[in-house]
């Protein structure tokens, strides 16, 4: 049988600042660098979900409906929702704060996909993703139907 | 009547080194850097199509077939599909070069939209994206319907 | 009257992975790049706090107890501890955690203070910070006899 | 005999954004960030054509014209012009753009060295390179006298 | 019986200059930054002393009374004022200087200790050092109250 | 009359530690941080003499004797060889030191030449350098025949 994992513990928050060369010259965030910190803080929940080295396997459209001021303070917050065989699907809510105004708003959400890989690169079985919230278990519950549209749109299905 | 541009005018290669930092302990390149330089890839090749400042406003699903080693060349190549109001399509296709080897193989492809802002980052309206050729076609074509897809998923549809 | 927070309104999650450029030839962490990070990750919790841009008055004695290996996941807690008129103190906890084996261990503990300043750079009055644990009210307690220290080494005391 | 290849194939385009930390206190690309893209480009460039790596050997004299601002696109264009034993000649052709005003200008040429080597660092015969359009032609030929200037220039002739 | 050398041959200076993302939105040089450049300074000076690998063991009180503008030219000049058995204090003196109005000041000083260690990371020992000026010799002498001092407050004593 | 200033005045020492993100994949640096650092420590050194702005208007033919392994520690000297009207010509000498074996190696010498600008960036007269030393007089009297090459061979005499 496989190890179960519950979803809390791969939960984990990156907080950034969005400095000069992370911006356009309008000193806002360019979506690049967001993107980025995305792949980052969704791979390390994935690792603590596996203790295995994982790779991106796909990234879910993602849009973006704010713009972040330079200066600002960026906090990602990643879990994993549900595991396959080899692959984990992670959630991702990131906030963005203006420190001056005080005001804090929720800028992105977004969904990536991670293979956990043998040291050749293989992929290789990971524990089962217990959710425990409400909320958790909506996210589980999603996952297959984003699973087919993603490897649909990835000519794999 | 609106300004009219062939994509050609918006074609746009960029190269880049995989670099240590850029890679994980398997000394393959991350998801995130990827992600990263296929935004300002296709946000320089939106620039030149509207001589404007301009947003990202979506990244589409992308997935990741293929690892690319440490010290590997990538090449990126972006050019505009189809214009709409403010917005832009992007499409940029990957290519990886391993040169010890001299093996070189696709590895990405993405659609990414921008928005073309005023000094304030108001949107504000973009030249027609003139195709020509069958390839230049077919991407202007699909751009409607992609186009659907992603305002139904960011939920504004 | 002081307007009041609680310290828990400044609690700042950062994770940091470990590069290669982050590493000296031994692959391990170098002691200068936690440096870093103690401070954007206190800054960021002492600009919460205030909602003022704070600038980093001093840096109390950090030791450095265990080698932290390339691609370990670093994670960084700092809360507000006590304010005095413009001064901060921040706490902060550095984890370290070896993906492949599981282990995570704490790997520091360090007192920061920030001063928040106007636009003009000038010291400004900051809210009081209000203790609710246990843990909070040890370290709001200790706060007086650690800024008498600090002043004293900065020979303004 | 040796095996030839079309300078064609070294061909490679490099774009480059200007961001902040490129930039000077008037919000002009620093010299040395140039320098630093001349050297990957021609780098890659002589790669391709040898498929070892290489090392750069010298920069021959660069001089620049022309300030270029913050937010500028920079296009960087490099191709062999000739091979000896083991050494590689690049020329690279640079241009930068202002998206705004949608001018754009020659901005540098220069001209690398650089020796292929094997896994010890010692230099090995690369492909002879074969010029095709006249401007190669032109390029190809000059190449003997800029050896010697810059062999002498190194005290090695 | 030990190898002795001067303390001057440790002598290291270093200089950078503040761009744009080593600054907060005031335009003045993070502290972190600083700290960084602190370590890397004292750990090449501690490295000539004792020509091997360093960590740094700890990092004594570090105050800043002064803020340092964007495109400020900073000097740090660090030496080593005594060793022990596997450990090495290193003094930085900080200097930072406004090239449009030609005024230089001294902005800080710092006691780093690192520790000597093999290939494996184990402790091993180091050169003794020796002063040679009076202030050197002031150094030497100081030594040892802020070793028992950090070892205090390291919990080691 | 003109402002007159010593040689001695410019001098500057920039230190660097040769990091993973600065190396090929024979862990070798490149070439082109190589070129970036001698930009930087010459654009201070021109700025100490002349207390302004300064841009890189050319660099002069560099080669590479010798390959400096991941870990070294490269020190680089510069200092003003002679002005004229805005432009002034900096020397730098630059040295590697491998610190497990204790050798240090010169490794580089080049001519950059800065021009004094304004806030407009209009080229500004700057002092008169003064040669005090031998070496330095040497040098001095080199830069007139090193100025009419550079200036044949870009173009402008
Ligand atoms: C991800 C990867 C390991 C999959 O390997 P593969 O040989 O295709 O393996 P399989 O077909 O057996 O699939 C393995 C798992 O990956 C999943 N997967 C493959 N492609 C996927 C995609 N585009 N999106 C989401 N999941 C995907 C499969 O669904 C399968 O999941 P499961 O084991 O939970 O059922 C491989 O494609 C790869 O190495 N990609 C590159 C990863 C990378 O380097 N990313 C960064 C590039 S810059
Ligand atoms: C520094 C280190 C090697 C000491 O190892 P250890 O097993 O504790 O060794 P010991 O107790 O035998 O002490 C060795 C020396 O370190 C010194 N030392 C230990 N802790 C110290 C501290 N906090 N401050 C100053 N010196 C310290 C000891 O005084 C002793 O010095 P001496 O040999 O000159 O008498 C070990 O703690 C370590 O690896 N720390 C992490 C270093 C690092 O990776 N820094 C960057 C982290 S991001
Ligand atoms: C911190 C700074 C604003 C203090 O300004 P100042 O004119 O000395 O102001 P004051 O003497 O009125 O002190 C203001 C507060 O700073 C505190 N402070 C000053 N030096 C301090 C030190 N070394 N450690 C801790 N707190 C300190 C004072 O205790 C006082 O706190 P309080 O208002 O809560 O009572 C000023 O020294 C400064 O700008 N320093 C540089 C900050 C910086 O740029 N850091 C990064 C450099 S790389
Ligand atoms: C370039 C290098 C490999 C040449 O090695 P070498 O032992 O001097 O070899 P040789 O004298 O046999 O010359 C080999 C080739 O290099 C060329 N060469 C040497 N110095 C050169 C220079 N300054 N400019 C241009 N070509 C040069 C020679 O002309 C010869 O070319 P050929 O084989 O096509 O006839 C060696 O000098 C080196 O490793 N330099 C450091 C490269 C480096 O690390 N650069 C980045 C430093 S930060």
């Amino acid at each position: 049988m496989k190890k179960q994992k519950s979803v809390k513990a791969s939960f984990t928050t990156m907080t950034e600042l969005v400095l000069p060369n992370d911006t356009n010259t309008l000193n806002n965030l360019m979506g690049g660098r967001m993107m980025h910190w995305l792949d980052i803080v969704s791979a390390i929940s994935a690792q603590k979900h596996s203790n295995r080295i994982v790779v991106t396997a796909s990234v879910d459209n993602v849009s973006f409906k704010n713009s972040i001021k330079l200066g600002s303070v960026v906090t990602l917050e990643a879990q994993v929702t549900r595991s396959f065989n080899s692959s984990i699907e992670v959630h991702v809510n990131v906030y963005a704060e203006d420190i001056p105004s005080g005001t804090k708003f929720k800028s992105n959400e977004a969904f990536l996909t991670f293979v956990a890989v043998d040291q050749s690169g293989n992929p290789i079985d990971v524990p089962e993703a217990i959710p425990e919230t409400e909320e958790d278990m909506r996210l589980y519950e999603g996952a297959l139907r984003r699973r087919q549209l993603r490897l649909v749109l990835a000519g794999r299905m």
